[in-house]
């Protein structure tokens, strides 16, 4: 149990900290994290413990992966909660900045979630997309993009997501500089982005996938998930359970992907979800395949109500 | 003088000198460099050696900066010449990777130059860029982009060189650590580059910008300048001749940028230059101006013969 821990909001005193502690031959592990912690967070601290002699957790609603259309206004949040559940668990540090994309020299004032402002696009340069970043006219213009693994699944209904999800995971890593960092299984595609990035841009960082956590009745833990009625998580539970079903079916021969797509799909339409994509894939490109013939990964993101909720099952025969 | 010049090939031997030295206490400066180095390089080298205790050259001919089109199996090279100029300097190790985009598992042997299979762009992702390392086919997916710098000069006739400039510093960053980096203003728009992407992706890393060193007849220092034949290098000086007579101009209270630039255009088409560019840009965001009220920066990129040169040279009124 920690006796002591530290919140730091400064980048500069988040690096001095972990250069002093790597001076005196310790390990670092970092967990990014947008904060709201349940219990799937506590399992990737309790991954990172496994390999490092400290962990930094850092909490942070990242603006450059949202668009102004998403939910960054209404992302839950409950930092002294966040606090409290991390008070009686091995991390040294929460390193919980004010606004990573703050230079000094902010043209105006955040107009995220602002119906007048959103999606000007004047700042979009040659991507052809606007964050909430280039919405709030921070000045910030480097992005890191993996070209392939970002365009399917959520980078296709979310086509800032990855980029940003990169851009702000080098900061973390360049302001932490942590020798492991861990990252869950839930986000596959996300997981699979950041170990490419890690490979092609040469960082010095041990990235580990932590398996899913998932609640009694199987819902894949989510902070999104207090935002679902009863009823709709009741009906949200097809996911888990179709997944399973379909993983079941595979492992006893089934090796159609559109038969195994079918069975998941329907399940969903009929709880009334609305299915942005169900696709089985590569675990390794992240490339659709028509037949089960090695380790593969079936991705769901569907919509409950206002709830856009992701999951996966690894199916390796 | 240094006594014994090390030179490293491998990655992570390169990142264990640096941690190795920073343990120690010392201070490291890298000077990235495509090697048949110059005086100008040199510059570097000495500026560098002002804020460090050690320097680390780096030797690598980036295939992510070259188009296939472009010049990347002519481009100079002289690893042996340029170790002996090394050897008389201050300098402890020379970083000379083979192959920074090679992750172990190569898809095909390199292609690039080969005009049956340049530009096939299969691999561009959205961007629509390819570099040589597309083209190779090495499995490297991840770009780092400085989305507004970017677009401008170099970057309008060269579309995949600052997304593989940036990229490969970002890589030697990560691989040398280095506390300090100088770089070249000659390439001014690359300098300003960098460090946006310092500032935007949080490395802890000093940029500094090493002024332009010309050879006696005043023409800015490039490994290019040996493919000039005399009478090409000759008409290229009407580069540095214009643009001298430019900034007196505006020095002298000519601020109009249509006056300035036609006074450069003119001399270059005279003798005999292809234009490809000359710009007169305010310094920090590389916008073109109309009329200079602030300190503004004056580009030009030209061909002479097969070699295309660029210059500049800063207007402070």
């Amino acid at each position: 149990m920690a006796t002591g821990l530290e919140i730091i909001t400064d980048k500069d005193q988040m690096r001095k900290w972990s250069r002093d502690m790597r001076a005196k031959g310790k390990t670092i592990g970092l967990v990014p994290t947008m904060g709201y912690l349940h219990e799937g967070h506590i399992s990737l601290i309790k991954e990172a413990q496994k390999h490092t002699n400290l962990i930094v957790v850092s909490i942070y609603v990242n603006p450059g992966q949202f668009s102004p259309s998403e939910d960054l206004s209404t992302y839950p949040s409950d930092f002294q909660g966040d606090i409290d559940k991390l008070k009686v668990l091995p991390v040294d540090v929460v390193f919980h900045p004010y606004n990573l994309y703050d230079y000094g020299n902010i043209e105006s004032e955040s107009k995220c979630n602002d119906p007048i402002s959103s999606g000007s696009g004047s700042e979009s340069g040659r991507s052809g997309v606007v964050s909430c970043v280039e919405d709030r006219k921070l000045g910030h213009e480097t992005w890191v993009r993996v070209e392939r693994l970002e365009n399917g699944m959520c980078g296709k209904s979310r086509p800032v997501f990855f980029r940003g999800v990169a851009t702000v995971v080098t900061k973390l890593f360049n302001i932490v500089e942590p020798d492991v960092a861990v990252f869950g299984k839930k986000d596959y595609q996300q997981w699979r982005i950041i170990r490419r990035m890690v490979r092609d841009l040469d960082f010095a960082v041990h990235v580990i996938g932590s398996e899913i956590v998932r609640d009694a009745d199987g819902l894949a833990m989510s902070s999104r998930n207090v935002r679902l009625s009863p009823k709709e998580r009741e009906r949200a539970l097809s996911i888990n359970r179709s997944l399973s079903r379909a993983k079941l079916a595979a492992e006893n021969g089934q090796n159609s992907c559109r038969d195994l797509k079918d069975l998941v799909t329907q399940a969903l339409l009929e709880a009334g979800g609305i299915i942005d994509y169900a696709e089985i894939v590569d675990q390794e490109s992240l490339e659709a395949v028509e037949e089960i013939r090695s380790p593969v990964v079936f991705c769901v993101a569907a919509r409950f109500g206002a709830v856009r909720l992701i999951d996966n099952m690894e199916i390796n025969v």
